[in-house]
């Protein structure tokens, strides 16, 4: 692997030995079918959940987190709620925007677009999500990055990364992982988590949908099904390791 | 297989094929124990989960959805309006209910009962439910499917589907999915899925209780207890074709 | 093994035979993150659990439950009424109180010392929690199980358990379960379960803490990660025995 962007497997590596040695706490508003397995996600990749939605007591948690995650999934008041207490108590701390289904509601594409001026370091989405946030289609991914000053992870057969200045394909993954439930929202966790460890939200990013890629596509080749393969990735991003994302990154 | 359902297993393949290339969106208002394992049986069968159960949101989701699924577990007041709006935006597209420990509350049960007037077009439920409901056993089933004109699945070591004027047994499964939770949720929401690839509700009914019936049947003969054999069932809806079926499937 | 707890073993064999002989109904109010790994749990070790959160109908739930879990994660308003009504309900029926996180919140650290008053048989807590909820190091928590009347399972690398008379230490496990979200949630249900088939608060904390630890371990030997973890944890759960226990528990 050689060209512009053959350091970001080794960077990947480098986050995520820093993820395990900091243990990052990375408090999670997100939805309900997503919470367990996102919470097992981060547990295995080295940084510690909490998830709790309540606006009360939710200030707290986020003033002792060290990354934060706004999942807009499974929306109702209470979450509304939580998210702008939250965000009065993640002041400096980097937090993640995950639009979900965000092209299926116009309600909710209006509330996405709003939050995303309260500065999100990242923005985790698919293509159909991001057409619904930016109003352009996938193309459009460095204006829309380099305009609002966001880092966009897209995910979907190629995962593009790009802060406007510089972009990235990561080419890793597995057809099956489409079958699991809420890998993407999982994605976005690893992403705040990354972005505990990394203060370049470009390779945060990067190296984030790097590990779930590799994990998921080396999950995939043992896996008899979607049920295996959860139970694989879980397995597999507690093992990865510097040398495995290195042999196995596929970015260009 | 020879008498009057030997046709059965053969239409259980037939939708299973159906509803993998059509995709179905199955809009489920679940309980919150259920929803990450109902999503994934439906991602696995090759149908498109969504969950929110918010009021304000859940009309664009039911809007543009194939199927609903209203599972009274978990019931709470924002599942209560959830319930309201979606089927308001419901017309004409078909809906199971699933009245969940509706045998341990006289108010799930009246709710149920007002519930089966806004025209399901199944219920899927085990023999306490359906009592609770009907106020008649297990026998009564035709009769209480005759006057309403729902198709009921009953549930238990032996599954029953009748529509009045069809009934068929089918003797699939195994013990240990009763160690499961949210095996019979997660059946209802297959039921849903069903109903968006077969208009006929005893077709749709009988086929995903024989494709849910098989695959337990079949993953348990692998599992060396219920956390693999929660992963053997997806592994198995997600491989389950015609053959498998025509072979494994025992209705009379 | 010998000394004053070597019976310890062959009651938590017992207490499980009771335990799967009676199938006892558990009621949980639990975190939306752990509720269906709480639910197979439970059903795993032979309960039957429900977990409905809303306060009108949770009476219902709890009148005819065996006994009842109070679990502090994801705490919103819904769950606080919740609380309050299933207390109201709970007259002479074993609940055990977990304070999930207490220590990262004054407020749920307050709220968790009221419940103290209501007369849990058990509280189950890590040792940051013990220390929010006590203000006394892991070295007063025979101090405060006398004084409270309460029996306190204190839950780490080695697990501390004391009525304040009686305290026993025990060491099982593995670290990766760690790695396992909602895992210490899950034992507590246990410790509710066990409470329905033993009157002995003390053994029946024990009891669930060594079925949970003694799975763990065993399930650690053959597992790859986390996640074939947590599937050989229910696996190992539901086919326990005796001889298993007495071979495998850890105590002193």
């Amino acid at each position: 692997m050689h060209g512009p962007h053959s350091e970001l497997p080794v960077i990947a590596g480098d986050v995520l030995a820093r993820l395990r040695a900091r243990r990052p706490r990375v408090h999670c508003i997100t939805n309900t079918v997503a919470q367990a397995f996102t919470a097992n996600v981060l547990l295995a990749a080295g940084a510690v959940p909490s998830m709790t939605v309540d606006a009360e007591e939710i200030g707290d948690f986020v003033a002792s987190a060290d990354a934060l995650l706004v999942n807009l999934g499974t929306l109702d008041s209470e979450r509304r709620h939580a998210v702008a207490a939250a965000l009065d108590h993640a002041a400096g701390k980097p937090w993640v925007l995950d639009p979900v289904f965000i092209d299926r509601t116009a309600r909710r594409a209006a509330y996405a677009r709003t939050l995303t001026n309260a500065s999100p370091r990242a923005i985790r989405c698919n293509r159909a999500e991001f057409e619904a946030l930016a109003g352009a289609d996938a193309d459009g991914v460095a204006d829309y990055a380099h305009e609002r000053g966001i880092v966009i992870g897209l995910t979907g057969a190629t995962d593009i990364v790009s802060d406007g200045a510089r972009q990235v394909a990561i080419a890793n993954g597995d057809a099956m992982m489409a079958r699991i439930t809420a890998l993407g929202c999982a994605a976005s966790a690893l992403v705040a988590a990354a972005l505990a460890a990394e203060r370049d939200a470009f390779f945060a990013t990067a190296a984030a949908l790097i590990w779930i890629g590799v994990a998921g596509e080396m999950a995939a080749k043992q896996a008899a099904g979607p049920g295996s393969l959860t139970v694989g990735i879980l397995d597999t991003l507690a093992r990865l390791d510097a040398d495995t994302l290195i042999a196995h990154a596929r970015v260009t």
